[in-house]
């Protein structure tokens, strides 16, 4: 493989020194690059352009051709795990991703079974590899999953929900249900991970998208010694490289200090969270990533970049921080708010690394 | 007025010693009730049923009715301040609340006033005094009202909304709009608040539904703040007697030790935060609503008990806790599941509360 021309976001992930803060955002490649839409439409849905090792590649360098961002992600859904389950993932027009078999009964669930990515998963496998060879070291690549709990939310509820009530109604009625739904998925997240390591991830992500929903009994329980499974069970290095791995637990400020002690090597923050009290809550043990609320590329460039330079003091000096979207980015987005955003984080970023580089 | 027989939550809201924890539920006059729904169809619409003082005595009265509820709340729609102020509300079938005029350009938020409650919103303040009337003492009234900011999202969206984008749009290009309309709601709110506790309220609460969708820095300067204005203005005293005010930020437990600052009696909690760790941050010096995730209550009535009791030991002995859900409850909750909910406090409680009884 190609060595990596750009490993500034790597090193603070590990918090090594780097000259400046890297930066990327969550659904970096998508539906607010006209790019995107053109090779959505050609796929002609997105199941089509998410199986397409070749299409999923193409989207995956839009944003790096247009922008300089310091990572990339692979482009995928993160419902592909239940789907390789057999539950019949499908996408109702403005209705979000739906399942045609939920997991509700017993007997559905005693059968469930953690896929083999080597099979049912290999169109991602192959896409990691296709973008890999893409890159050509350009910036390094991250694969991710949903965590356990958030895609046993899909499973159970069938797709999107308000309230979650379908998951809750088993949570607290019948948790050994749920428990063993779980089990399952943590053991197939460990493997999908591990096996997009294998095909060339440099870095792995789970997202929590609804941990952060349950309560704070509840999330320990049910979320957290899931993701702590996935975590333990991670392969943390390939041929020889560390791969870090970051945990982002939408809503899950409360729980910062529960989340660091999984052994994670970053926790990705929402807006909600201050960067500079999360680092002291979290001893510096841990890098950080976030936190910019999205809502904010709709305003005027200079508000972008007074808020970018926020972000950046509230971390403060040093390394560790991987400045990112405390969510994803929105579709409606203007892509020169994003040319914005990264200009600022790279032109205001270095005073902020001249204490570690002189360090060195 | 007739004294009251039932004032174990007032005590509580006060931090006095009381026999048990006392117990009320947000939404508890709502669409999980039959007789409510039959009240409903009478006025014909939701909004002649809030604009009609009999008919919202007849459903504020109907939980109590139902369950030995500890405090009944006045029936009535967060948006009846920005209507009064010309907006224009009305509910779209299915859509939820929305305003004919939302408020968006310099000229019409210039012209924004603080309404006469005497006058604009006399309907409601009748409602009161009736609901008083009505009550003839059995527990406390508690009047309401949406927090500056989350009005101000309702004012400026025109409605509910998922990503809260045109009044964050606002928020980070031009703030003094915002900041303009903020200070004429903080107004409003507080004098509003006042004129129903000198129509009978006897406890009153702020919603901040909205405020824990803002970043940590945004949620001081453009929520807190305002909500603060109102405390600092409300009555404390009425003919003599403490009036009691709680403050509830929806996905506010990161910034609890700022909000128990602003001199509220009261701080009112969601599921995700516990009670025992609340507690411990606010040192005690307010008291503490909540917590019990609302889906709970789609449960069995052995995990009902088991959940409700999880709640009361997060909180620990003594006074300053009032029981309720974390959020409001889900219009498709079975009643029977509240009598159990009720039931399991007043039985369970008592048991917390032996030490400050003895040291009366």
């Amino acid at each position: 493989m190609t060595p990596l021309v750009n490993d500034t976001f790597l090193r603070a992930l590990l918090r090594e020194p780097t000259p400046y803060t890297p930066v990327w955002l969550m659904r970096q490649a998508g539906r607010y690059l006209a790019e995107y839409k053109q090779t959505r439409a050609k796929a002609g849905s997105f199941l089509a352009l998410a199986k397409s090792p070749a299409l999923a590649t193409e989207v995956t360098l839009q944003p790096l051709d247009r922008f300089k961002l310091d990572a990339a992600i692979l482009f995928s859904d993160i419902l592909t795990v239940p789907d390789a389950m057999g539950l019949g993932l499908y996408f109702a027009e403005g209705e979000g991703p739906r399942f045609e078999r939920p997991l509700r009964d017993a007997g559905a669930i005693a059968k469930l079974c953690a896929p083999d990515p080597g099979k049912e998963l290999k169109y991602v496998l192959d896409a990691v590899s296709e973008i890999r060879r893409a890159l050509g070291g350009r910036v390094p690549l991250i694969g991710f999953s949903g965590s356990p709990y958030t895609l046993a939310c899909y499973m159970v509820e069938g797709g999107g929900s308000d309230d979650f009530r379908t998951i809750k109604t088993m949570l607290y009625s019948e948790p050994a249900l749920l428990h063993r739904i779980l089990q399952v998925n943590a053991r197939a997240v460990a493997d999908y991970l591990n096996a997009q390591i294998e095909a060339g991830a440099q870095a792995v992500m789970i997202f929590d998208t609804w941990g952060g929903n349950l309560s704070h009994a509840a999330f320990r329980e049910f979320s957290l010694d899931y993701t702590a499974q996935v975590i333990s069970q991670l392969k943390r290095e390939h041929n020889g490289v560390r791969i870090p791995n970051i945990v982002f637990t939408k809503g899950g400020g409360l729980w910062l200090e529960a989340i660091a002690a999984i052994g994670c090597d970053c926790i990705g923050l929402d807006w909600t969270t201050s960067l500079g009290e999360a680092r002291k809550r979290t001893d510096n043990r841990v890098a950080l990533q976030g936190n910019l609320d999205p809502m904010t590329l709709f305003a005027s460039s200079e508000a972008i970049r007074s808020e970018v330079a926020r972000v950046l003091a509230d971390f403060g000096q040093g390394s560790g921080h991987i400045f990112n979207l405390g969510h994803g980015i929105s579709q409606f987005t203007p892509p020169d708010a994003v040319a914005t955003l990264v200009d600022a984080v790279h032109s205001y970023s270095p005073a902020y690394h001249q204490d570690t580089q002189t360090a060195q």
